[in-house]
């Protein structure tokens, strides 16, 4: 079920097969560095989440300038990356039920690994498999700041967990997570801001419980793409989970920055590689990729560098393009590149990255975590 | 990139670790047998597509229950099925390009293998591939009869490339395709029928043009699981392409019958088995299987069985259900069956299908075409 590469190194950009992902690797390494600049610059700690790439290559590099480790959703992942040479992962995410957290207590044994916990019946679970496998496992609590998914209430309910955590055996009490996941996608950039600022608060408030009982949070975790500013200029939160600045979904460009323009921090550096299939009317063409190439749960791909042309439909194995100029229209055979919606689930579909530069396939990357679901 | 699966042969149901992709056998054999009875019960031949379960094992269950063959939609999911032991492959798509051609001509020494063309120099690429190779491919005609993608016009336009087809001295005029899409989710029975109607009209002008030039079309194919006994009763197709009716999307689901309640033909056979993962407030219920277990490209999934839940959000990792009555909530670390709204790109996100009768874990099925794109 795994595939073969859509290239071969050294192929010309136009020799590789398609559908595929392909990645511009100057852009790749230029959002790399601006972001960890940024957050050298700021004295706040990088941790990237690699639910977005699930690439142990793009991990290493995000590491290598200077991030402090990386998170993962589910164990999985967090098993690809630590094989492929990833030493310090945090699960930002809850994990539940006994094979799992077998599966974490035992990764532990070989890498500095951190879980997230809602329910005081779930930290007595990470207690009991780090006391089958002889281990201490790191918690932290997950608190709900806004985005109304998995965590605790701020303040009183996420002390008390925190205070369970502690009091456990077998576990260390990491510190607390609060990502705000909504705020990311608010277009305008005043609420952005008003989002993170409330959760901030609840935040703050809630550290500043724990630290009366003497409990320290070595991670106050969170922040994305869209709102890693904000997180950063609170001065609440000590390490930015940002994941999608690597590749920067088309939905993320919609963002509107402080002057009410497009926010324009990071470059699209992925995209799916497609051919004209058909092209069945003067205005209209086809081409080779479809649901199974990229997602649409925020909204169909863009095209990039196609001018005149706009995306009309994504069926399982096409994308239907309209041209209101027929010239414009390319011709059978010809190759688009589609900016993806939604970069995260869009890697998810494939086997490899096709890294180019100047035009040119310097490296294939196994995506290592591709259907890494539990 | 390839997963391990989820369960064990053996394991009961509460084993199977989650997300996971389950097919119940009783339901999926069910479905198959009625699709097979009713297409020889009318006379008309069954090849099913392929491009919803990726999966030899399924296919094989299709032909022994008097499927003629099977189709695709990729090259690289014909090659995975040929590999596995399927002799009969109609690819009812375009495939554009040396490199794609060459493989399908390759594949022809071994298979019986057709495929689709809609333009003139498609048609001459696919004849050099074949002369290339040293062997004779089949290609049918693809007409657009109303989903406004892929095809010639009826008439004329297909006249003329089939004759193309039949001058060229690699190729064997094959017959036409004939497929209409947006046909198969048009809510009321009698909207289908229309559709149905339009499309067979136009096919059989196009047919007796054929024919009064001496141009047979061996296959006539087309159909879907929400039109198919449209284009039977029709007597103008003569294969079956249906693909859904084996998992039953909850999509097709909502389609009406002719008495305006829902369609009945099918059993939903797949599930996502997914357990709670998190249950912060009483009305509220976060589950592990999110936008990377299944897709929402035709809605969200349905809930199997648990009444009072209302799924009310799919991010990447989770699914946030909604209890409107606090006593019906699950607790935490219990399992939920998801319906995907979309089957297809929901079975191309996982690398096994867990076989499930009686409760207990009675086979695992590599998904063989899995990410198959290219």
């Amino acid at each position: 079920m795994s595939q073969c590469p859509a290239a071969r190194i050294g192929d010309r950009l136009d020799e590789i097969d398609t559908p595929a992902l392909v990645v511009d690797l100057d852009v790749l390494e230029a959002n790399i560095r601006r972001m960890s600049a940024f957050a050298a610059e700021r004295g706040v700690r990088l941790r990237p989440h690699a639910k977005t790439h699930k690439c142990s290559a793009i991990a290493r590099l995000q590491i290598e300038a200077g991030a402090v480790g990386i998170c993962c959703q589910k164990v999985g992942e967090a098993e690809a990356m630590a094989d492929a040479g990833i030493t310090d992962i945090l699960v930002s995410n809850e994990v539940v039920g006994r094979r799992k957290l077998d599966r974490l207590a035992a990764l532990s044994k070989r890498v500095r690994v951190a879980v997230c916990a809602d329910h005081p019946g779930n930290v007595d679970d990470i207690d009991a498999a780090a006391a089958r496998w002889d281990t201490v496992l790191t918690v932290l609590v997950e608190i709900d700041v806004g985005g109304g998914r998995c965590g605790t209430q701020p303040g009183e309910e996420a002390l008390t967990l925190a205070r369970r955590i502690a009091a456990a055996p077998n576990l260390r009490f990491g510190g607390v997570q609060a990502y705000h996941g909504p705020a990311q996608h608010k277009r305008t950039h005043d609420e952005r801001r008003a989002a993170i600022e409330v959760a901030g608060r609840d935040l703050r408030r809630t550290l500043d419980m724990l630290e009366a009982e003497g409990l320290s949070s070595d991670i106050v975790g969170g922040a994305g793409t869209g709102s890693y500013a904000f997180e950063t200029a609170s001065g609440v939160w000590n390490e930015l989970q940002v994941g999608s600045y690597v590749f920067m979904d088309h939905d993320y460009a919609l963002n509107q920055g402080a002057d009410g323009g497009p926010v324009q921090d990071f470059g699209h550096s992925l995209t799916i590689k497609t051919t004209v299939m058909s092209a069945p009317a003067p205005d209209r063409i086809i081409t080779d990729a479809g649901l199974k190439a990229y997602t649409t749960d925020c909204g169909l791909p863009a095209l990039m560098g196609c001018p005149g042309g706009e995306v009309l439909k994504a069926s399982d194995e096409h994308t239907t393009i309209r041209f209101a100029r027929p010239g414009d229209r390319p011709a059978l055979g010809e190759a688009l590149h589609l900016i993806p919606g939604h970069c995260d689930p869009t890697v998810n579909l494939h086997d490899w990255i096709v890294g180019v530069r100047g035009g040119r396939v310097e490296c294939l990357w196994p995506v290592d975590a591709r259907g890494a679901l539990f």
